[in-house]
C-alpha cells in the first residue's frame, strides 16, 4: 500500500468520479475560530466517498476477473457506490444485506443495478452466503475498507485536497476525517504525506465508539463493545483494520469524537451555510472542527463530509433542533 | 452587452467565485426520462449565482469610484453577493431593505460586512433614500439584473455550462434557467450563443407570476399583476427588464411554468438525490425537468440552480410533503 498506488486510481478515476470542490463560509469561520475548508464528499456518485474506492477496486481488476462480477456485504454507502461503479463498468454485481435494512436502500441499490440478495442476520451466515455464490460464479469479493485497491481510491481525496489547499495557500493544516474502518482515513493520510507533508490527518468518531482513538493512543487495535445504536451508524465499524490501521498509527494525529447532538447540529450549520445534505457520520469532522476547536491547532482546518445519504425524517430531525 | 464582456468578467472572477460542479443523478434521469444535469449555484458563495454579478460589477468599477462604496436594494440573495462582493473587495457597502424583512436576512447580510439601512414600506421611498446616500457619500448603485455588468457576471455561468457539458459529450440540449428580472437568463443565453449555439435556453418560473414567459410569447414586455404571494419568491419580479429582455426575446425558447408543489417537491429530490439544499425559486428549473417533461425535447436537460437560502422550516415542509 503507497503513494503509487494511489496516484494509479487517480488516473483510473479520472472522468469517472466527481473531483468535489473545497468549500468554505464566513459563518463557519467564525464558529470555529479559524478557517474551515469543507471538502463534500456527499457529493460524489451515489452521495459519498466510497464511489471511489468501489471504483478503484473494480478498475483494478484483470479483464477477465471483472467480467465475472463483483459481491460486497453493505447495508449503506459501500453497496451504492461498488453497485454504480460495477453498473458503469459493464459487470454485475452483488451486495449482501440484513433482511432488516431500510426498503429504501435496498430499493436504492437494486436501482444501481446490483442483485440484492438478504440474509437473516440471526438465522444465516453472510459469509458463508457470499463465499458460496462467490465460488460459484467467480465474483470477486470487494471489502469495504481493509483492502489495498479500496484505500488507493479513497486517497485520491487526499490528492485532491492537497492541491485545492495549495491553490489557496495552504500547505499547512489539521484534515479531520469522519472514520469508521480507517480506509477514507489512511488513504488520505497516504496521498498528504506525499503531496501536503505538513498537513496532518486527525480522524474522528462519535463518542463511545473510538476505537480508532483508542487504538491510536494504545498503539494496538481496540475494540468498540457495539456496532449500533448511534445515528452516525455509517462511520460505525467493530474496529480499525489490518492494513489501515498500520498506516494511520504512523501518520496520524491524536483522535476525535463527538456527540450526537453535535453531529445534528453541525449537519444544520451545513445546511445553512454550505447548503449541503451531510449524513449524521459524514458531519462528524465538521462538527469536531466547530465544536471542538479548542482540540485542534493552526489558522486553517480541512474537514472531509464523508456523505450525505440521511433520511428525510432524521434530517428534519436535526433541523427542527437546530436550523435556523 | 456582449459575449465580450461575459469573458471578461469570467477573467475578474476567476479565483473568487466558484466553479461550480455538473451533476446529475441516474434517479433524476429516470423521472425526467432524459438525462438531467444540474449546475448548483446554491453552492456559490453566499448561498446563490447573485454573487458573480456582485464581483462582476465591483470590479469593472475603477478603483477610486469602488473606493467610496457600492449601494443596493434587496432584501434577498442580490444583497448578500453584493455585500460579500464589497467586502472582497475592501470597499464598504450599502444595502437598503425593507424594515419587514426576515430578521435572519438582515443579520446575514450585515454579517457579511455590509450596512443595512431599513426603511418602512408604507412610509418611505427606498429609492429617496438610496438616492440620498448614493450623492452623499458618492456611492455607486448596483442593480440586480437591468446592468450590463450583472448580467456579464451571471453570463460566467453560461460559459461554465458549455465547457462542462462539453467535457460530457453534449453540445445540444434546453438550458432551463430560473428566471426573475433575467439577469441570469440573459447572461447565459448569451453566453452559450457563443460557446454552445445549438443548446437553447429556456426561462422558467412560478405559476402566476410568468411576465416573461407571457413577454417572449407576445414579443413586448409584460408585468405580473402581483409580485408576492407565492414561495418562489426569489425569482419574482414585475417584468423582465429593459436590457435584459431583448436579449431573451432574440435567443431564448418559449417559457415553462411550476406549481409551488412542484418547486418543494424538486427540492426534496435535490434533497436526496444530489445531497443539495435548493430554495424554491432556486428548484424551479429541476421542477420543470422533472415535472414538465412533456413541454421540453432532447435526449439531454441541463438546469441551474440558482440559489439555496432557504429557512429550515420552509426546507422541513418539502421533506415531510415529499421526501423519502
Amino acid at each position: 500500500m503507497n503513494i503509487d498506488m494511489i496516484r494509479a486510481a487517480a488516473q483510473r478515476i479520472q472522468g469517472h468520479a466527481r473531483y468535489t470542490p473545497l468549500l468554505n463560509s464566513p459563518f463557519l469561520d467564525e464558529i470555529a475560530g479559524r478557517r474551515v475548508w469543507v471538502k463534500p464528499e456527499c457529493l460524489q456518485h451515489t452521495g459519498s466517498f466510497k464511489f471511489r474506492g468501489g471504483w478503484s477496486a473494480l478498475s483494478a481488476l484483470d479483464e477477465q476477473t471483472r467480467a465475472k462480477g463483483v459481491i460486497a456485504f453493505s447495508s449503506g454507502n459501500h453497496a451504492q457506490g461498488v453497485a454504480l461503479a460495477a453498473r458503469s463498468h459493464g459487470v454485475p454485481s452483488v451486495i449482501i444485506m440484513p433482511s432488516d435494512a431500510p426498503a429504501l436502500k435496498i430499493a436504492n441499490t437494486k436501482a444501481l443495478g446490483a442483485e440484492v440478495v438478504l440474509y437473516d442476520r440471526d438465522g444465516e451466515s453472510r459469509d458463508a452466503i457470499g463465499a458460496a455464490m462467490s465460488k460459484e460464479r467467480g465474483l470477486t469479493l470487494i471489502k469495504p475498507y481493509d483492502e489495498p485497491e479500496v484505500i488507493a481510491g479513497q486517497g485520491t481525496v487526499g490528492l485532491e485536497i492537497a492541491t485545492q489547499a495549495a491553490e489557496h495557500g495552504i500547505t499547512k493544516a489539521e484534515v479531520i476525517v469522519c472514520c469508521g474502518g480507517g480506509g477514507l482515513t489512511s488513504g488520505i493520510a497516504l496521498a498528504l504525506e506525499a503531496d501536503a507533508p505538513d498537513m496532518l490527518v486527525r480522524p474522528v468518531e462519535p463518542e463511545g465508539f473510538d476505537d480508532v482513538a483508542r487504538s491510536l493512543k494504545d498503539g494496538v487495535i481496540r475494540s468498540n463493545a457495539a456496532t449500533s445504536g448511534n445515528i452516525c451508524d455509517a462511520v460505525i465499524t467493530l474496529q480499525p483494520g489490518d492494513i489501515t490501521f498500520p498506516i494511520m498509527k504512523r501518520l496520524c494525529g491524536s483522535g476525535l469524537t463527538v456527540s450526537e447532538d453535535e453531529a445534528l447540529q453541525a449537519m444544520a450549520q451545513a445546511f445553512s451555510r454550505l447548503k449541503l445534505v451531510a449524513e449524521p457520520g459524514g458531519a462528524i469532522a465538521l462538527a469536531s472542527a466547530l465544536y471542538r476547536s479548542d482540540q485542534i491547532t493552526g489558522d486553517d482546518v480541512i474537514v472531509v463530509i464523508s456523505g450525505g445519504n440521511v433520511d428525510a425524517a432524521l434530517f428534519q430531525t436535526a433541523l427542527s433542533r437546530f436550523g435556523v
